[in-house]
């Protein structure tokens, strides 16, 4: 039982989980969705080509330059960033929905988009970094991902440089040496963000109605 | 495992149980106790007279008025409070060893003290309120106290209803309508914080090791 299955009604919390490629993000973030049924996940749109195996609408919404720039001029979107020539961002909707009904949003964002969240949303973010053990970890975990080349790791190596000078703007921050342990981290501040009093609207009226029975 | 259990150095944290007498604190803070070793007890001093079954220096160091007047005088508390004519209050010194050594310290105190924590040392204070699922379930649990008398129980009522009205200055709030639930929402509530950036001052370091591997 998640220790929030009472009455009081609660407001939704966004959680960014963000790391440099590698450090365990991913692993992290499909557990905590399957554990958990209170979160959604955010699924981005990017105007990058997919890869082998990712799957539009589940990895992200793959969409053409033209149909992005709409979406920005649109206000469409909570946040975007541009990664090696790419342009990635969290469509606003889906969100908005999920927090309106009292459920929890996860997004797998970049230093850039966590900035951009932090500035619309501050009291409903909760943004943890997670670190690798090592650079020497991390490069191991980049290279055996057999779709990148050699020059797509360096370029990724450079990248995660960029995002490990980041940690310090994280409410959280984890060092990945153990993926249980850093997983039961991560559950335990979404356990904990949600019963902050702030989030839990419901709590005037449930105390009124307690001290309305003496 | 703990969820902190790597090599960062950490501060240690100062967790402040409240809640109305009766609404199961006592129980939360002995299996916290039990469950994590890396949290102490601060054991209050008090002019309270020992009731049958209380050990000095277990449960309360007793004290006489004139020593507690002296602690108060040379600063030797943190916080003190006086309750249905007697007073309460935490020592310093204890406090102070198993912070600097990392640990942290569970305080079951009530808003009066809380307030004072929080005036003294805001940012190593985390407090949980909790609440009762209903005041007919805490008069149930008051009366079963078979060591106090129906007049001790009003009393007793009139305070929780005193407690209650300070639910809003915590910064988290559980309602205890399962103990199971209750409790893994109060551990949560410690893993998470102790994760918190501010509260892992070996990070620094840490990162800047990891980049300079690059």
């Amino acid at each position: 039982m998640a220790p929030t299955e009472n009455a009081i009604s609660r407001r939704g919390l966004m959680l960014v989980l963000s790391s440099p490629s590698g450090a365990g993000k991913t692993t992290l973030s499909r557990r905590l969705l399957k554990e958990d049924r209170d979160i959604d996940l955010s699924i981005s749109v990017t105007t990058r080509k997919p890869r082998p195996g990712e799957i539009d609408g589940h990895d992200y919404r793959f969409v053409d330059d033209a149909t992005f720039d709409a979406m920005v001029s649109n206000e469409k979107l909570l946040e975007w960033a541009q990664v090696f020539g790419n342009r990635y961002g969290t469509p606003r909707a889906p969100v908005m929905t999920s927090l309106q009904s009292g459920r929890d949003v996860l997004f797998d964002i970049d230093w850039q988009g966590t900035q951009q969240l932090n500035e619309k949303a501050r009291t409903d973010v909760v943004s943890i970094f997670v670190l690798p053990p090592s650079m020497d970890e991390l490069e191991r975990r980049l290279s055996v991902r057999a779709q990148d080349d050699e020059s797509v790791i360096k370029q990724r190596m450079a990248k995660a440089n960029d995002e490990l000078s980041h940690w310090a703007e994280y409410d959280y921050v984890i060092v990945n040496d153990a993926i249980e342990r850093a997983f039961s981290g991560v559950h335990a501040i979404l356990s904990a963000e949600r019963l902050k009093r702030q989030r839990q609207p419901g709590l005037s009226a449930f105390v009124r109605e307690l001290t309305g029975q003496l």
